[in-house]
């Protein structure tokens, strides 16, 4: 097992695959998570990445849906579509007490760190997963509408929407007024090595940035902070992020990722599929890896986390 | 089918049986219902008593345990102990849509009385099912620990320590600031007929009772109010009453029944069993009528409806 201090920026998703592989071969693993897709339903708050996260390092996720449990029922649900509820969010019946644990925690006054770290410890989890800030802080989407622009939820438009229409502008609603956690704080000072999980950059990993205090410690840190870019042969694995980047104006290719955190990353991991682009990375005075970062591959979760330990 | 208004003060199980035996033969029926039973747990708007005459008057309860639904399944429940979360009130996963429908329409702005209509209207039910007040009114219990008196909330009492401890007080939490709804006041203003079901009369009547207004208002109308006992041969069928009423200092009997209704009841009936105690009754200046009241055997519902209608 590796003896270092290593944090992981994630998202959802891509990121959890990181972090299993983590898991296996790292005594000392933090995950700094995402909030921005976090909401408010039915009066139950929903950490959609934290819960990921723990669900896929539990390898408690269900594989066919990437998200979610495994051998879920839909109870609840069914009868919420029956009751003609709000029924565009999927939440299966054993998910629900996920999200029932921590609302009754926060409701006691537990902190949305202390309730993920009590989540984590029932599943016998042995990494930290910390909530970026323990405040509010909700990803916004302006989507053009035909009476005109129109903000919208993450999770609308990722869920509602299926991420299926353009976007012209991303808010990270609160992150002005939002404070590190002192656990993320001291995770990020302390790390021997900080890497941005090839999550979203624009909605997934730039929420974390916007929490005041976290761009400046990445930006003394840069040496140790290594990106996996999620742009592959210039798309992306899975979600919005290839479209996201173009209507945001962004080149979207590992260049494009590799500007995107030019101050704050010393090292940028590309597939092996863009590695034409080396040059151009290490011209913008980041140092590029070339390997295989597609996960879902045999092998090459291994020999990612290999080289990120490296 | 009888066109009378008529209105019945409600608790839960009791009150939803004879509403059951009403629904089927009136065209103008109104519940209006206590719900200093309600709660908010895990983020949740439960509203006990109101659920179990939704569910009982659909035919969609289960006979079984008397709360809840029918065929239902406990796959939150069960996750939610695994976490290591509050599971002393059992929630059903269909139930579940029940409270998360309820709770997403509170936070949209639905009063109470809104979201209740909403769902007796996806049952298809023929009725009106009001909560006294749109605010929050929250029965309150002391019992006496060994650390001294402590309040705790009515189904902390009733679920978690199962009604098996004395209680030295009950208190109506939030009653003096609370506000008849304009629905339940119009309702008994009109009501042909207002029935006191055999609920409990210190924790299911009471609290529709304490809301400002309301014990004016079925004074003025004594005439056209029905009560029906719940104390049959000196005891409860069912629940906490009769220990209740004796801790608090009333005779356990359909005499005590009428002592604590005799300003807003003109009539009450009492149970064939207890048809010795009518000229005590009678001698109060209740009109005492003398039936079977046991809705549970055969016939008793039906017969005990036409009395009440007559």
């Amino acid at each position: 097992m590796n003896a270092e201090r290593i944090v992981v920026l994630s998202g959802g998703v891509g990121a959890a695959r990181l972090l299993r592989g983590f898991h296996r071969r790292s005594d000392n693993l933090t995950a700094i998570v995402n909030v921005g897709d976090d909401m408010v339903l039915h009066g139950l708050h929903i950490s959609a990445d934290i819960d990921t996260i723990i669900y896929t390092l539990s390898d408690a996720v269900s594989a066919e849906r990437g998200w979610g449990l495994d051998g879920e029922t839909w109870n609840a649900m069914e009868m919420l579509g029956q009751l003609g509820g709000e029924n565009w969010f999927n939440l299966g019946d054993k998910d629900l007490a996920t999200h029932m644990f921590r609302t009754q925690r926060l409701s006691e006054g537990a902190s949305l760190t202390d309730a993920t770290r009590e989540l984590v410890d029932a599943w016998g989890l042995d990494l930290a997963v910390l909530p970026v800030t323990n405040d509010a802080l909700r990803t916004m989407v302006t989507i053009d509408e035909p009476d005109g622009p129109t903000e919208v939820s993450f999770q609308h438009y990722f869920v509602a929407l299926q991420h299926g229409v353009p976007v012209s502008g991303i808010r990270f609603a609160g992150a002005d007024t939002a404070s590190l956690s002192p656990e993320v704080r001291q995770a990020v000072v302390n790390a021997d090595r900080i890497i941005i999980a090839p999550s979203n950059p624009l909605v997934s990993i730039d929420p974390l940035l916007a929490v005041p205090g976290m761009r400046d410690l990445l930006v003394e840190r840069r040496d140790q902070v290594v990106a996996v870019s999620p742009i592959v042969g210039g798309t992306a694995l899975k979600g919005p992020a290839a479209r996201l980047m173009t209507e945001r104006g962004l080149e979207c290719s590992a260049v494009g990722v590799a500007r995107h955190y030019v101050d704050l990353c010393g090292t940028l991991v590309i597939d092996t599929v863009d590695a034409s682009l080396a040059p151009e990375v290490e011209a913008l005075g980041i140092q590029c890896v070339v390997t295989d970062t597609i996960m879902a591959e045999p092998g090459v979760l291994d020999a990612l986390c290999t080289t990120l330990l490296g």
